[in-house]
């Protein structure tokens, strides 16, 4: 899997390239959210939306009448992007100033969850979004499972991208007076926010409490 | 400017949508990474790239063999998204769990920036990135100067969705023992760190000590 195809091949600072399926996969899994493209009447169309990975599949899920998800249950294609930034690259030139990042981009063609497990999916979705939850909670109603579509697509053809590091500056650019480095940007998760018709005597759960921070 | 055209019209939870150029513009001004989508041999492509707005105009750019700069600078179609989430959505089931975010989604035909706006536009761009970083540097050489496309977008068909605030549950949740909320989401700006090639007896600089701080 993840071999480098002609549609996903990285083609600009091919050296930034991985297609090991445990870079891949590592990336995806540390994400939450892709944009996803495809074509409506010969033209491209995007969207973000929520994403999961399990096993050789990228999920989605969302309202039935989502054009993009059933484009894709009906094996139509599309590419998705995923992309963390994880800081500026400020060097001596603008030509070299950058972003450091890991990115992947999947190529593929969707298929519909079976039903047999597409309550279970969109229960996973429940749980990749907020690990804990899931269990504090009543199960689907008939109309929600009616409501919501879930598809998937094969992890055949991704690749990943990845700049960290240092700013690379030409090197008759390096006595010159100009600081040069790495400004770092991360995802900071704030102090949860109660619901304003929150029921009386609930305390903020410890899976809430440490949302996002990893053992 | 910003009417909903066919293409850009928010198709669901239409009531999240806005076209008003303020908030358009708004959202796009915050933020700095967009997913470009475009079709190549009838096959969706997707790419995140550094974007920036300048009046009417979405400016990208980078290296001259990009595909999706070169589909752009000769006049083809693309579609843009930009996105940041803010929070995470927890609700009493898991249909109504979400996220909180501000997108905008774009949809035109490219254009080359003129040449006499080349240069001009390129710094710009570093300005962007990094404000105040470009009095210190060098010009761009010639070298740099052809090495680099960049192209625009009008901003004719814009749309911008938005969620803020809490879970919106079903009325038969609500007295229901699971704690319901809003996780925040942000983006932090790191200490700054040195490039290990950095010349002697410079110290980090006040607008990289002052990177995201707004007055």
């Amino acid at each position: 899997m993840n071999s480098p195809s002609e549609r996903t091949r990285v083609r600009r600072n091919a050296s930034r390239a991985e297609y090991a399926p445990e870079i891949v996969n590592g990336i995806l899994d540390a994400n939450r959210i892709c944009h996803a493209a495809y074509v409506e009447s010969g033209e491209p169309r995007i969207i973000p939306t929520l994403y999961m990975r399990r096993g050789a599949y990228v999920y989605l899920h969302g309202n039935r009448q989502s054009a993009l998800l059933r484009h894709l249950a009906a094996g139509g294609v599309a590419a998705l992007s995923v992309i963390s930034v994880e800081g500026v690259v400020v060097a001596r030139s603008g030509f070299h100033c950058s972003m450091n990042y890991h990115s992947v981009v999947l190529f593929g063609q969707g298929e519909p969850v079976p039903d047999a497990e597409h309550e279970g999916v969109l229960e996973q979705f429940v749980e990749a979004l907020i690990p804990g939850h899931l269990k504090r909670l009543r199960r689907a109603t008939p109309q929600e499972l009616a409501a919501t579509l879930a598809v998937r697509m094969p992890l055949h053809e991704a690749s990943a991208k990845i700049r960290t590091g240092d700013p690379i500056d030409d090197p008759n650019d390096l006595q010159a007076d100009v600081w040069a480095g790495v400004i770092p940007l991360l995802t900071a998760v704030g102090l949860p926010v109660s619901s304003g018709d929150l029921k009386a005597g609930l305390e903020v759960p410890d899976y809430v409490r440490a949302y996002g921070v990893r053992p």
